[in-house]
This record gives structure tokens, C-alpha cells and sequence, in this order.
């Protein structure tokens, strides 16, 4: 699992910060959250091949969240992409886009499928046989939804050693990796655990921004591997994290902890603050596993 | 008059290119010319004023002309602007933005006004006692106008050693500006000619971008100082600008000689050509005085 952070600044895009953009590989998917204006080219920046980008998942319909997405959908075109694009957001989107791409008589060559997002409580969005993924409804200003994203429980491995000394046809392979006890070729019942290894630990990651401190949200997030919380403010400023419905570094930190996350990474920063280094220093004390989102910053999970 | 190039390439942003966006300065007005994505980082990057940017001119809907408009429009709100921003655009774009607007609840503070074009004439958009600003009907694949930017013939100017020796009262001054003659102290006429020099010459930009060749704009552009005219390709390509209603730099420049113009400006280049100058080269044995543009590039006309 590596998560690659193309942006994570509030309100607007400025010379040297991008708005909320970031790519999650995981289990050979490449998942976009949030689409940020200049989203484009912070893709190409950090060599990320926008043919492996086949779902995209938008919080919410603020700005700093979605504007970039009409101009990837365009690009996606003039690659002249074939592949199915699918996009999980907020009800609304698929009219703006779809009026756009009218206006400019654009039409995409591809497939391009909104899934439109309206339910206030947690959703499977999407599943194939290795990930799942979640909405996590949060408390913002407008309809906002979080994402988390699940490994399902891969098979259990073969140890090749033991496998090939208790003499097993090849043909029990698939039910020994399925977990089943099998007969060996002289009849014998064979343990599955003496033969196998268990599978690795299933890796999960959740997205939350932005959000004001919300404990509603800890049952959805409950042991999760990797927490990105916002933390568009400082302790300093709690009362316009409060009115404006964001979450300061101390209170993201105190969701991870309450959650039991492994770790915890801030983001979502606002422009105000020149030093980042202040918002470890503030969630650290609550949970120590604190890292700071970066633009450009890569975080691998394995 | 001083031209700023924010962007002069075509179809997508890219890591070292941006889509198409200009500032104009001409008589104390900051007009911003199209607007692709980025724009406003761009504008931050080559320090415009936000705040001096009262005027917007989008050529058509196209995204590498307009996606940036939404969240520049976003930013003056953050930003707290109070005066009114005027968008010159095809009609459709104030419906994107209005839509966009309502959905992330994020209306404006100040006054959005849009001038939705529908003209296939040449038609006065914006006028004041300084300067006027035409449309310029373009053929492109959908409804697109260029634009040209005239300054008015301003007032004559004193020659103050002569206005004092001719002994005339300050009260008349105005009317010595306004060309008219005048009578002095001792009740003599005093012609205008003697005791002022004329006005600087007034001078015009046109912008033509995207376009195929048209003969049609010649009437509308004849005898401009300054036209900027796309050169999305080469003539080794003539056939793509054809199919794509767009010009090669050999036909840039026929339209610049032919319409008399003083400087040329190529620019709206495809991002198939790794060098430039290729695109003076072509331009050049037609007419002469012809320049590129490039990103971040500053032109002065005074």
C-alpha cells in the first residue's frame, strides 16, 4: 500500500502549494481522492501513468476538492483513453462535468461513469475480490464524504517445503490456499495450518477531509492502518475550526487515538500557517505516530 | 501597453506548459485574456495584482481557455473582494459557474457579472472614455471570438512654455486639451495648434486565438499594432490545422501582413513541437517583425 500526496493544502491552489489531490495504490489499483485545480499536472510530476487511474472518489464539492477533475476528464480524452473512468462523488458533479463537456463539444471517447453519492451513513461504493471501499459520512459544511479502503483477506500461502513432503497433488493446491485440509496422494488427511502460512495481514486506509471533530466517525475507522485526518488548524485558532466546520492537529490526533489507527497524517493545512512542523508538535502528545502530509511526499505502507 | 503571457499552449496543462491565459495592461485596466487551468497560480507566479483584475475575456469554451475561471472566480471570494468582476464569455459559461457555485455553497461577495456573447459579428463589448474593446469572430469548432483593444485618441497635450508665454487663463486649459482655440488675457485668439502638440497615438491589440485561417477578420484587425494570432502548428502539418480549424505559423503571418499589423505574436502551440523557433522560421519570410510567445513572458509597447 503506498499513498503519494499531490496536494494537501486548504482553499487555494498558490505558486508553491496545491489543494487536496492524492493517489492510493493498493492491491495493484491506483485510487485518485480528490481532484484539486492543477491535479494534471501534479499527476505528471509525480510520474503517475493516468492510464492506471480507473476510479476517482471526490469528498465533497468544494473547490479546492473537485475543480481540477473537468480538466483530467479532458485530458483523459485527448490521450485518447478507452478505458471505463469511474468517478464516486457527491450528487451534483456529473451535471457540471456533463455541462462542460456540452459546452465544449467534448464528448469523452471513453466510458465515464459517475456513481452519485447521497447517503448519510457508511456505504460499500465499491468491491472486487481483493479491496472494498467505504464512504465515511463527515461533518462539514456541505454534503462530505470520507473514503475508507480495505485489503480483503488474501489466501493462505503454501509453504513449498512442507507441501512437497506430505506429498500433495498439484490439483489441491487452490483448496489448500482456500484454507481446506486435503488427502495427500496416500490417502492421508493433511492439516491445512502444517502446510500453509497465513495470508498478510489485510492493510486499510482512511480518508477524512474535511471534517470538523467528529466522533461519530470512529466506528467506520475503528483499527485502521493508515488515518489521513485534516487538521486545517492549530489549537490557536479552534473556534475557526469550529465555524467553519475543520478540525485542528490536536483533535485529529485524538480521533486516531480513540480509533486505534496505526498511524495518523495531517494535511489539509491551512495557508496561514508557514511552520508545519507545529502541527506534529501539537497531535504527538495525543498519538505519537503522527506524520505530516507533504506535497510530493510518498508514504509506502508494506 | 505591456502584455503578460501566462500561458500560450494548447490542449493540456502540462509540468513546464500552461494552456492559454494573458494579462493585458493598457490605460490603467488589468484585462485578463482567457483563462485555462491554473491560471491563478500563474497570475500569482508572474505577480498580477488580483485585486486589479476587473475585466475577464474568455474566446470560447474550449477547457484549455476557461477551466481555470471557476476557481480564480472562488479565490476573489476568499480573498474578500468587494468590486465587481465582469466576465466577457459564450453564452453557457455563466451557467457552468453559477452551477458550480450553488453546489459548493460558496456564492460570491461581490458582484459576478457575465456578458454572454452570441454575436457572430464584430460587436463593441466594453467601452470607457480610454478605451473600447471589439469582438473578433473567429471560425473554430464552436462559437469563439477573438478580441481587440483599442485605446481611444486621448486629449492634445500643452506645451506649457508656450500656453504660459501666450499668456492664457488656467480656466481655459481644458478646452486648449479638447482642441479648441482659445482667447488670452489681452482678448486675442490664440490657435490650438501654437500652444499644444498632439496626443500619443492610440494603440490597439488584437487577440485571435483559436482560429482557423480567415480572411473574414482582415476588415476588423486592419492596421493593429500588436496581433496576437494561434499558431497551433507547422505548415508540415497543414492538414491537421485544416481538419481542427486551427492555423500553422505561415498562415499567422499572412494575416498579420495582410492586415497590416505592426508586430506579430505566435503563440497557442501544440505540444508536439519541442522547439520554437521553427515557428519564427516559418513565420518570418512573410513577415518580418514577428515574435513568440512563452510562458512567463513579458511584451512592452510603449
Amino acid at each position: 500500500m503506498k499513498l503519494t500526496i499531490l496536494g494537501c493544502y486548504s482553499a487555494t491552489p498558490r505558486t508553491n502549494t496545491n489543494p487536496t489531490s492524492q493517489v492510493l495504490e493498493i492491491k495493484n489499483h491506483t485510487f485518485l481522492i480528490d481532484c484539486g485545480e492543477g491535479t494534471q499536472v501534479e499527476l505528471r510530476r509525480n510520474k503517475i501513468k493516468f492510464s492506471r487511474i480507473k476510479h476517482i472518489f471526490i469528498s465533497h464539492l468544494h473547490g479546492d476538492h473537485c475543480f481540477g477533475l473537468v480538466g483530467l476528464v479532458s485530458t483523459f480524452r485527448l490521450l485518447t483513453r478507452e478505458a471505463d473512468l469511474h468517478v464516486y462523488a457527491p450528487k451534483g458533479l456529473k451535471e457540471v462535468i456533463t455541462l462542460q463537456m456540452k459546452l465544449s463539444d467534448s464528448w469523452t471517447n471513453y466510458r465515464l461513469i459517475f456513481h452519485e453519492l447521497t447517503s448519510t451513513t457508511s456505504e460499500l461504493i465499491y468491491e472486487d475480490d481483493k479491496v472494498e471501499v467505504y464512504t465515511i459520512p463527515l461533518e462539514h459544511r456541505i454534503y462530505t464524504n470520507g473514503f475508507l479502503f480495505k485489503e480483503k483477506l488474501g489466501e493462505r500461502k503454501l509453504d513449498m517445503n512442507a507441501v512437497l513432503n506430505a506429498d500433495i497433488e498439484v490439483s489441491y493446491y487452490r483448496k489448500l490456499k482456500q484454507g481446506f485440509d486435503v488427502e495427500n496422494r496416500q490417502g492421508a488427511v493433511v492439516e491445512n495450518k502444517t502446510v500453509t502460512r497465513d495470508p498478510n495481514k489485510p492493510k486499510s486506509y482512511a480518508f477524512c477531509s474535511d471534517t470538523a471533530y467528529s466522533e461519530s466517525i470512529l466506528p467506520i475507522i475503528k483499527d485502521v492502518d493508515v488515518l489521513y485526518h485534516e487538521s486545517t488548524f492549530l489549537e490557536q485558532n479552534k473556534e475557526l475550526a469550529e465555524s467553519t466546520k475543520h478540525s485542528t492537529a490536536k483533535q485529529a490526533a485524538k480521533i486516531a487515538k480513540m480509533s486505534n489507527s496505526g498511524t495518523l497524517i495531517l494535511g489539509h493545512y491551512s495557508t496561514r500557517y508557514d511552520d508545519l512542523s507545529i502541527f506534529k508538535k501539537e497531535a504527538e502528545p495525543i498519538f505519537k505516530n503522527t506524520k505530516l502530509a507533504v506535497d510530493g511526499k510518498v508514504f509506502n505502507f508494506d
